[in-house]
């Protein structure tokens, strides 16, 4: 495909119309008495000629899946990306004074409640992961001929997530990805460590696999001649390394510091006025390219998907739940072929593999780089093409925190799993064990968080997970635990379980995962004391089944003893302990890990650290007569 | 300095070393069952070198303030280096075959629980962040002659947190620290993405600013040979990338897939006869070189450290506890000259500023890169150095909980601040608000959670916190919050305030930050529907004051109502729950932030999401009759 020169009328209205974006940016945050025009300004001519020359929209329907992707990881720059969709015209630009008001979605920085934004950007260095999850459906899955753009601030080339996301790009050739940073050489605080540094933004970019092309970022004629060279590359994603000035063209504030992060005040009107005059034509109006009717994304159902067969366990038989996990994934990958797995080369641990050897074209490996991992899921689940599953140990999503508390803004469907979690892994030591993650995903609004105890109810976890919109944690264990369910019992998130129940129950016992194979031995030997208990499986620890709680824990005089293979805080204790708190005439005893575990046999640190059977029928001991 | 070719002598020596430390590896692996020779195996020419040729120890005190660091960032070989301070003569090679057990500190990966590891590794990416922030500290502060190693498996090196670190690391020109990476091409589950591409390593790193050179790893020349290079060399860090086989020198095992995280089982026998029949010299016996008498670290007093000028402040002024923080911080650090503070480009936001101001030589600009912000705090503060505040937005930190939950690994004693917390920071919108944040730090072992709602008790706050071993984290809010204590009141961790009280009382309100202006102002409220409502201020939320809680809830017919700018989970609301779990009778009512917030005005926010004095009036007459 040559490369041919815009016409100098179409030079110009790209000029003017990026002008009238600073415009709307200038305007927009000084109604809002907050935002960043200046870096939105720098970006003016990249908005432009994406916009209005490269990119091939549906203005009926933004989400279309065939159309070109855009991700603003520089989300502050936020009022220029709403001001380049207005004047496109999918909304009226008169809209654009709404900007960070309480009843508009023009938010300070990007987020879905648009119809025109794929995910949620604001927190910095994410975008990148997020836009290669999106262009590695478009190769891969789609085969279609859309292509992710991503605007990469500066001052975010600091985060190494964006590197993660590089090595992945370059790694399997996504060269539908045209990653273009913004150059304007200064952060929020002061000017960024590489500044106008070009040369060493080249060198690093071109050793991570990319086609690197450095553009002077205010030049419409180099910008698109860049987008062209990046479209036209094959096996290589491009970079456009784009030299700008932050303000651009905003007098007295052009290229100085102090600048971020505030509207220009006393000097707006000025800017503005400075604006109106460079533009040649002040009623250019321009239009995006449409889809082409060929190469388009294909028809996908991501609905109503189940396990190809049921489980097929026997009650009394110890089944690692991370390995009903792998046996499950692999099953509702049969039902249907837009069920994916990513891992972080932790896919003998978690039994991720288990997918990846009956379709190994639908799993991902994003090595050992979880912010990737996280970010690559969730770019994958956009615009519903996808249902992911992104797993490694329990405790290693905690690299991943801010990659998943922006997925909640990002109203994304991705399902985590972590495995290894508590001190029951044994000798691998506190580094392996997962002692938050309960707490971590439970913070995640619109999450459910799946804890299953035997290999049956784990199956159903995956097959529930995978129909559920938000975010879904499954927390899988690595030590065995007894089947406890027929092949053909029913799960439903927020419906717990009454494992043991005589109508003599004194104390309610609450465990998951191993703590309930405890709970369950801790009630037999309280048995031999006269003290009869009654046993819960939560199955999910959000939403808790509060009245399952509620009803069998005043039926045992109030008395419940929870036991958790976890840190005290944000758990299943203080969730049940949430369940329960408007009610009185409860009593609550929790058993927790208390402090940073050691190296050691994983029955020996269950006992040492006071979650084991025997611990149990100490604090059962303790409260009976409360 | 000109370089000395090791005598053959010693090379032999060194070589025998290796396999000395090889076969300890294969032997502790095999008693403990479980653990990882064959990433040992890889590293064992330079563990060999490094100590019995080039590091300078102090046996006897192996935290010497000016002995050489080495951090073992792959710590899963952790056997290997356990081998080389034994063979060094720090504790006897028999105590090797204890690795692993329930009652010997040679864990499956390291912690400061022995004597001479600085930091705890086993998460992978975070060796280089702690390191550097050694030998920032080293060639800073201290100025003397140690230098700082850190060991990097190839399979890490995926991890975007190394390549912020690398960044850091050669942009403060940090010529003491040597990074050496073990490019055994292996990962966990498959081989690395760029295996031995000893090239791709080399033009990432000379682009990143390194002084690079690739060796072959198994080269006991090589090694001296690039280890005096990167001693001599000035103005920039070293990275040696050797070129290594993982399971060297294991018949039918090296360079072999599916070898990662096991013991030898049935081969280790043959590999143990091998590699003793390698050895030139079974007697050999190396002893590490000594600390030089000059260059030594300066002696150091972090104790008992004071605001030089108490708060002064004047009842119901109002004033933002992040502002107050950036007075106390630059307090404190006018009263010891070993504080010091580093934020990611958020420092006029934060106010660490203030320091910067007031001692620009003490602060450490860690740019957008929050992974290596805190390690970087991290290894600042080993072996009692510094005393170090690392601040940022709080939700920020949450990209960092990976490397905080690894710092209450490794003992450390760094202070977090995070400020911009809840959704009452107004229009930016979701992505900048701390709405998890609490959760995020109850959950550390051993962690203080500061919660201050005034000016007073924040700058008490951070004197209190930079004496208080372990994680401590400093909760700041945007919004101006009212001034409520006596510039001389007295705070202590764990000790809350009664701050409205009438005999009459029949509600406990607890609030902080700016929800304990709520609940002052729904107390005022309340009072003219006839309703006394007593307040307290936790000033900690872990520990927190149960005793206080309890005595007052008691007093208030135990109907308390909790007010907290966070999610549900894991906050100051489930801290009450926790410290009311045991005890029947209470009845709370938690109001907290319930959903992803929206932008908009502060108080419309505060409002809207549930927490608003207007909110806190509803909640009491909804259980002032339960």
């Amino acid at each position: 495909m040559a490369y041919h020169k815009p016409e100098a009328k179409t030079v110009q209205d790209l000029k003017d119309m990026a002008h009238k974006l600073r415009i709307h940016s200038v305007a927009s945050t000084e109604a809002a008495k907050s935002g960043h025009p200046t870096s939105c300004s720098s970006i003016a001519e990249i908005m432009s000629v994406l916009f209005f020359q490269h990119m091939r929209l549906n203005l009926k329907h933004p989400r279309d899946p065939s159309s070109d992707r855009l991700v603003l990881s520089k989300g502050h720059a936020g009022p220029i990306l709403y001001a380049a969709w207005a004047e496109a015209g999918l909304f009226p630009v008169e809209e654009l004074k709404n900007l960070r008001k309480i009843d508009s979605d023009l938010e300070g920085h990007p987020t879905p409640r648009l119809n025109f934004i794929d995910v949620g950007t604001g927190s910095l260095g994410q975008g990148v992961a997020m836009a290669a999850g999106m262009a590695y459906v478009g190769k891969n899955f789609d085969k279609a001929d859309y292509r992710t753009y991503v605007i990469v601030g500066d001052g975010e080339t600091a985060e190494g997530s964006i590197w993660e996301s590089l090595h992945f790009a370059s790694h399997y050739e996504l060269d539908n990805l045209c990653v273009i940073f913004d150059v304007n050489r200064f952060g929020q605080s002061e000017a960024t460590s590489l500044q106008h540094k070009m040369d060493v933004y080249r060198e690093r970019l071109e050793a991570f696999g990319f086609n690197a092309l450095v553009v002077d970022g205010h030049d419409v004629e180099e910008l698109c001649k860049a987008l062209h060279c990046a479209s036209s590359t094959k096996n290589k994603p491009t970079a456009i390394i784009a030299k700008t000035l932050k303000g651009k063209d905003f007098p007295d504030i052009e290229d100085q510091e102090n600048w971020h992060g505030k509207p220009l005040g006393a000097k707006a009107a000025c800017a503005i006025k400075t604006l109106e005059a460079r533009i040649v034509n002040p009623n250019v109006k321009l239009v995006p390219k449409k889809i082409c009717k060929s190469g388009l994304a294909p028809e996908v159902d991501i609905t109503n998907i189940k396990l190809c067969t049921p489980p097929n366990y026997n009650l009394g038989d110890k089944v690692a739940t991370r390995v009903a996990y792998g046996s499950a994934l692999a099953k509702i990958a049969a039902d249907n072929d837009r069920v994916i797995a990513m891992d972080g080369d932790t896919k003998n641990s978690t039994y991720a593999d288990r997918l990846r050897n009956a379709y190994p074209e639908r799993y991902i490996e994003c090595f050992i780089a979880e912010q990737n991992l996280v970010g690559v899921a969730i770019g994958a689940t956009c615009r519903r093409r996808t249902v992911a599953f992104a797993s490694t140990f329990a405790t290693f999503f905690t690299r991943a925190y801010d990659q998943i508390r922006m997925g909640a803004i990002s109203q994304t469907n991705v399902n985590f799993v972590g495995s290894h979690c508590g001190c029951s892994i044994g000798e691998d030591g506190p580094s392996q064990m997962g002692l938050e993650d309960i707490a971590m995903f439970r913070t995640i609004p619109g999450s459910t968080v799946f804890y299953p105890s035997d290999a049956v109810s784990t199956e159903r976890a995956v097959e529930l997970a995978a129909n559920t919109k938000g975010v879904c944690f499954i927390r899988t264990s690595r030590p065995e635990t007894t089947v406890l369910y027929n092949n053909d019992d029913k799960f439903a998130i927020g419906r717990g379980r009454v494992v043991r129940q005589k109508p003599s129950d004194e104390v309610l016992l609450i465990g998951a995962g191993i703590t309930l194979d405890e709970c369950l031995s801790a009630a037999q030997q309280l048995e031999k004391e006269c003290i009869t208990a009654r046993v819960i499986d939560p199955f999910t620890v959000k939403p808790l089944d509060t009245d399952l709680i509620l009803e069998h824990g005043k039926q045992c005089g109030g008395r419940v003893v929870v036991v958790e293979d976890h840190y005290q805080q944000g758990g299943l204790g203080e969730a049940v302990l949430s369940a329960l708190a408007e009610h009185r005439n409860f009593v609550v005893k929790h058993l927790f890990v208390p402090t940073v575990p050691r190296s050691g046999p994983s029955a020996v640190l269950v006992d040492m650290y006071g979650i084991s059977a025997r611990n149990i029928v100490a604090a059962v001991n303790s409260i009976i007569k409360k």
